[in-house]
C-alpha cells in the first residue's frame, strides 16, 4: 500500500524563481491528504497530475498567508466543479471566519459539506483517526498559533506465514491469529500459537511536518525515529539571526533536529527567496545529517512498506 | 506619454490550460494601475516585467474569488518589501473587511497605508481623478455587486505651433495659449488669438474594462468610442444559454457590444475552461466586430498618442 508525499510548493513567505509557497500532497494507502495550500496550490496539484476532488481532509499550520491562501480557490472550484463529499479543514482559529466571510460575500454556498475542525495550537493533539492512520499535531514554535503534523500508520496485523499454516483454519480463527491471539480448542487447551504460525506485521510509516518553527531541540519528542521528516529551513547558517529574529530554522538546525529525533530521511525546505539556487543549503545540512533532500517541487518521496 | 495595457490573467473562473484568472495591468503616463487581482497576479506581475512597488492604485471589480484572491498576498508581499507608500483599493463592500480580518489572523499590520475606497455599485461614479486621467465605474450585470472602469484622460492642453509663435512670448502667456485663451495688450485687445498660433490638443485616450456582465446593450453608453474596450466572454453562442444562466456573455455579444459602442478596438476574455482553443471564440466575435483581439497573457496593447 502507498505511502508518498509529492512536493507541490518549496518557497518561503514571497514567491521567487518559480518555486510556490507551502504545500504538499501525502498519499498514504491510496486516500489523499493536502498539508498547507498556498497559493497557487490547486494549478500545482493539476500540474502534477493530481486531483483535488480526491482529498478530503486538508490540514493548514498556520494563518501566514503563504500557507494557506490557495485554499479559498481551491474550495471554489470544488464549488464549480459540483464536488458533492465532505471537505474537511483543519486548522487553527480563524481559517472557518476567513472562509465564510469570503463565501458570506461571494455569495457563494458549496454544493458540499465544508467542515471545520479546531485545531488546539497549544498541545499535541490526535486530529484525525482513520482505520489506517492517525493524525497528531506537533506544537511548533512560530510567531503565531501554529503547528506540524504528524502521520503515522497504525500497528498493522501479524501475516500469516503461509509456510506454516495448517490446513483446514476457519475464517475467523485467522482474524485471531492476525491479531496475535492463539487459537484454543473446545477445552481452552491452545490448538495454534499465532506467533508460530503468523509473521510479525509491517512495519508502521510515518511522516512529521515541521513548518513553519524555530528550531528547538524539545520537540523532537514528537518525531523520534519517523521514517520522512520534513523541517522547514528558510535559511542558511549565515543568516540565523534572521532565522532567530523571524522564528524560522537554518538549514543545519533542521539538520540537527532530524539527527537528534534519529529519523530515517529528511527533506528541507520553505525557502528564502533570498536563495536562488539551493545546493548550499543541502550542502549545509548534509554536514550534519547525510540522508537530506530539498523539497524540490513535482518530486514524490515515497515510503517503502 | 504611454497608454498601454498588459494581459495578467485571461482564464474564467477555473484556471485552466495555463490560463491564470482575471489581472491586467494598465499603464497610463508611467502611472501602472492594476484592474483585479486573481490568484496568482503577483507572480504573474513579476513574469511580465512589472513591479508590485509601482502600482499605488488596484481596481476590483466583484468579489467572486476569480478577481481578488491574488490581493491578500500582493499585499504580504509588499509589506515584506518594506513598501512605505500609500496602497489604494477600490473595491465593492466586503473586501477591507475580507483583508483586515486575514491581516488580523496572521497579527500583521503592514507597513504602509492600506487605504480602501468603497465602490458604490449601484451607478456610475468617478472613483479617482489624477491630474491626467479620470476612473469611472461602469455598473455592470452579474450576480454580485459589480462594476467595470472607464479610463480615460482629461482634455489635454492645446499645443504651441512653433511655426506660428510670435517671439518674446512670456511663460504665463505660453500657459494662458495652452489653454486655450488669447492673449491680450493693455487695454483689453486681442494680440494673439490662441486657435490661430496654437494646436489641437492630442487626443484623450481611453480604455474600458467590462467585467463579469451579462450582454446588456444599453451599458454601451458609458463606454462609447473609446480607443481600447475589454468585454469579458465567457461562452461562445452555442452555450449562450449557459451564459444567460451565469450572467456572462457571449464572444458574439461582446462583439455586437464592441460595434454598438462604435469602440475601435475589442478584447475579449474571461474564457471558460471548456475552451481549450480560442480560435473559434475570435472568429466568433470576429464575424460581428473584425477589430477584435484575443487576451493572451503577456501580450501589451498600446495606444499611441
Amino acid at each position: 500500500l502507498s505511502f508518498k508525499l509529492t512536493i507541490l510548493g518549496s518557497s518561503g513567505a514571497l514567491p521567487a524563481y518559480d518555486r510556490h509557497p507551502s504545500a504538499q500532497l501525502l498519499e498514504i494507502s491510496n486516500t489523499q491528504f493536502l498539508i498547507d495550500c498556498g497559493e497557487g496550490t490547486q494549478v500545482q496539484i493539476k500540474n502534477f497530475a493530481g486531483s483535488v476532488l480526491k482529498i478530503d481532509h486538508i490540514f493548514i499550520s498556520h494563518l501566514h498567508g503563504d500557507h494557506y491562501l490557495g485554499l479559498m480557490g481551491l474550495i471554489f472550484s470544488q464549488h464549480l466543479f459540483k464536488r458533492d463529499k465532505p471537505l474537511h479543514i483543519y486548522a487553527p482559529k480563524g481559517l472557518d471566519e476567513i472562509i465564510t466571510l469570503q463565501l458570506k460575500y461571494a455569495k457563494s454556498t458549496p454544493a458540499f459539506d465544508l467542515v471545520f475542525h479546531l485545531i488546539n495550537t497549544k498541545a499535541s493533539e490526535v486530529i484525525l483517526e482513520t482505520d489506517k492512520i492517525t493524525v497528531t499535531t506537533i506544537p511548533v514554535i512560530h510567531k503565531i498559533p501554529s503547528v506540524g503534523f504528524l502521520f503515522k500508520e497504525k500497528i498493522k496485523e501479524r501475516r500469516l506465514n503461509k509456510e506454516k499454516l495448517p490446513e483446514g483454519l476457519k475464517p475467523e480463527e485467522m482474524v485471531l491469529l492476525k491479531k496475535g491471539e492463539d487459537i484454543l480448542d473446545e477445552q481452552g487447551q491452545i490448538l495454534f500459537k499465532a506467533d508460530e504460525i503468523t509473521l510479525s506485521p509491517k512495519k508502521s510509516r510515518s511522516y512529521a511536518y515541521m513548518a513553519d518553527t524555530r528550531y528547538t531541540e524539545n520537540l523532537n519528542q514528537y518525531v523520534k525515529e519517523v521514517d520522512l521528516l520534513y523541517h522547514e529551513a528558510t535559511f542558511m547558517e549565515v543568516d540565523r539571526e534572521k532565522a532567530i529574529q523571524t522564528l524560522h530554522s537554518t538549514a543545519a538546525e533542521a539538520a540537527l533536529f532530524a539527527k537528534q529525533a534519529e529519523v530515517k530521511k529528511l527533506i528541507i525546505g520553505h525557502f528564502s527567496a533570498r536563495y536562488k539556487s539551493l545546493e548550499p543549503l543541502l550542502m549545509e545540512a548534509k554536514s550534519i545529517f547525510n540522508h537530506t533532500e530539498l523539497a524540490i517541487e513535482g518530486v514524490t518521496f515515497e515510503i517503502e512498506e
